[in-house]
């Protein structure tokens, strides 16, 4: 602690993401990344940024990039918000939106971000417990709040909450923002932006570094009623006026226009998980049901660190969190086949 | 004003970039851009990141761009931050080192994004009057305040403040953070970070936007000694764990790299700025002394506003500001010498 720090920095208790290994020879699933590569008409375009016009500021307002969106899920501009991945994007959301004297409500088990953006700008929160099969019960959330934040399928479990539950939680709470973080949804599940023309308190948020294999550019988006992101573009514009550089506006758009390239991918992840979980189901795993690109499982013979710690040995990394109710699980990011074989091979 | 808005939103006063219009044939010298493109070596680097690897995050910590930083300036890289642009530094600087309660101090005519940040995260503020050659009087900064922060050179007046009259604001102020925030010093100062290691409540920040033509990829940064880099440290890591993307620790690191194209270019921005000076003289405007990459000038016989408006029609934009005390000034970027004539021309 320094006498030059801000007060509330002494509490802060940061984020820890997952390793960034720097070793090449590790088979990667920790993180959560796609295994496949971005859409080669996304490196196109951002090839074609990289000219002497690298001097000059990008568009502040990333029309572009916005206008891709729009175009993608049929939603008009002034619905869209884009920042610098999604963890920016929900910053600017924890700050601009969830701020309120009622406590924000997420669920105990859920991106371990969100308390700490509660830290970060001094938001009270009250973590929700998920039932017993680790599923958000929405009932739970009827009850005073000043927000209500869950990812949507849920990290890191995998599990997905339907539409028709989140229209329940909508209507359950019309003077709560209600925020549907989307990271995993294109692996399973269907999107909540489909609602957002219904209700003035939704917020979507989703990310390129998942299905759209982007990891590396840094850029999320959210889709919500135009007064929740002019929210969004005050605190944003207090902040920083251009958070996308040329490239990564340009390639995301490329990478929303490339819908074969993203479909194909998809699919691909999808199988694979499906032939994973039947593969670890059969050495004797419990897996949750998982609409993402990872699985959530649990061997009653191992302990969790002591298999992870076993996995890394074997050049395969898995996350594990040392969580209460969870931390005899792995969360496992679903590789390529040959990716997933490896893990397989070093389970023996 | 919506129910859903935290609190503070209804009051922010967001930030006004200069205009980016989308029209390529303008000649732009409106948000003092390099006219010169990044160096080659750093446009390759960059190139070099765009591969299948994007769909794997980044460097939380930007290594590689620290050590390139740090292996510049000679410090250790434990007193290197690295953002998504200096004014994404700044936010974190403000919110993490300058929310006390004794007001913040600056120059009543600065950077005009110091107040919306204050705006942001709570933060009283006193603008301290430049005197009437629109110079800062270090002794003015002699009193109780929470930090002090000016931009050197001056922007939008280009003016430079000694190391000398540096070293006796730190002197008088040991208990507060003095930020002195260097967009421009490649242009014609010496930088403070040679003073780093003998101040511990001194913190430098860069931006690579200016002197090294990269306005387009957002990378900033701030030089400190450990105890202010922590607290900087912990806001980032509670607010985006990945600020950099890919492409921008490569392309940002090369450019710190190549130390011959950066001398090479600001060299020519230097004299092109000594020759436009001469001819706006010669035309009749008064020039405050400039160490930056623009100039600030008035006419005694022309309205400012109805001066830029005329020079747009002619394809020409400046920046003009409506603020008192500066009203009658224009802010004009150094072009290369082509875009120097062209506004000389538009003069006429």
């Amino acid at each position: 602690m320094s006498r030059f720090w801000s007060p509330f920095v002494k509490d802060l208790v940061p984020y820890v993401p997952g390793e960034q290994p720097k070793l090449a020879r590790l088979i990667k699933l920790n993180t959560n990344e796609n295994p496949y590569g971005p859409s080669p008409k996304a490196l196109e375009a951002m090839r074609g940024e990289l000219s002497d016009d690298l001097r000059l500021y990008p568009d502040p307002n990333s029309d572009r990039l916005k206008q891709a969106v729009a175009g993608y899920y049929g939603v008009d501009t002034a619905k869209v918000f884009v920042g610098n991945g999604s963890d920016e994007v929900l910053a600017h959301i924890f700050h601009g939106l969830l701020q309120h004297d009622a406590p924000l409500l997420f669920p105990d088990i859920s991106y371990s971000f969100y308390p700490v953006y509660c830290g970060l700008y001094g938001i009270e929160y009250e973590q929700v417990a998920l039932d017993e099969q680790f599923q958000i019960r929405v009932e739970d959330y009827c009850k005073p709040n000043g927000g209500i934040i869950f990812p949507n399928p849920n990290a890191p479990t995998g599990c997905l909450l339907p539409l028709q539950a989140i229209e329940t939680l909508l209507q359950a709470n019309p003077d709560s923002v209600v925020v549907v973080d989307e990271a995993y949804i294109d692996f399973g599940g269907n999107t909540a932006i489909a609602l957002v023309d219904r209700y003035d308190n939704l917020l979507v948020t989703q990310t390129l570094s998942k299905s759209r294999s982007l990891a590396g550019l840094r850029v999320g988006l959210a889709v919500g009623h135009p007064d929740l992101i002019e929210a969004l573009e005050r605190v944003k514009n207090s902040f920083n006026s251009y958070p996308l550089d040329r490239a990564a506006i340009a390639g995301a758009s490329a990478a929303f226009d490339d819908r074969d390239y993203f479909e194909a991918t998809r699919r691909k992840v999808i199988e694979s998980r499906e032939r994973l979980v039947e593969q670890l189901l059969a050495k004797g795993f419990e897996v949750l049901p998982s609409a993402a690109n990872f699985v959530f499982a649990r061997h009653p013979q191992h302990d969790a660190a002591q298999l992870a710690a076993r996995l890394r040995e074997q050049g395969v990394i898995v996350r594990h969190f040392k969580q209460a109710r969870i931390a005899q699980f792995l969360r496992i990011t679903i590789g390529t086949p040959e990716m997933n074989q490896a893990l397989l091979d070093a389970l023996e």
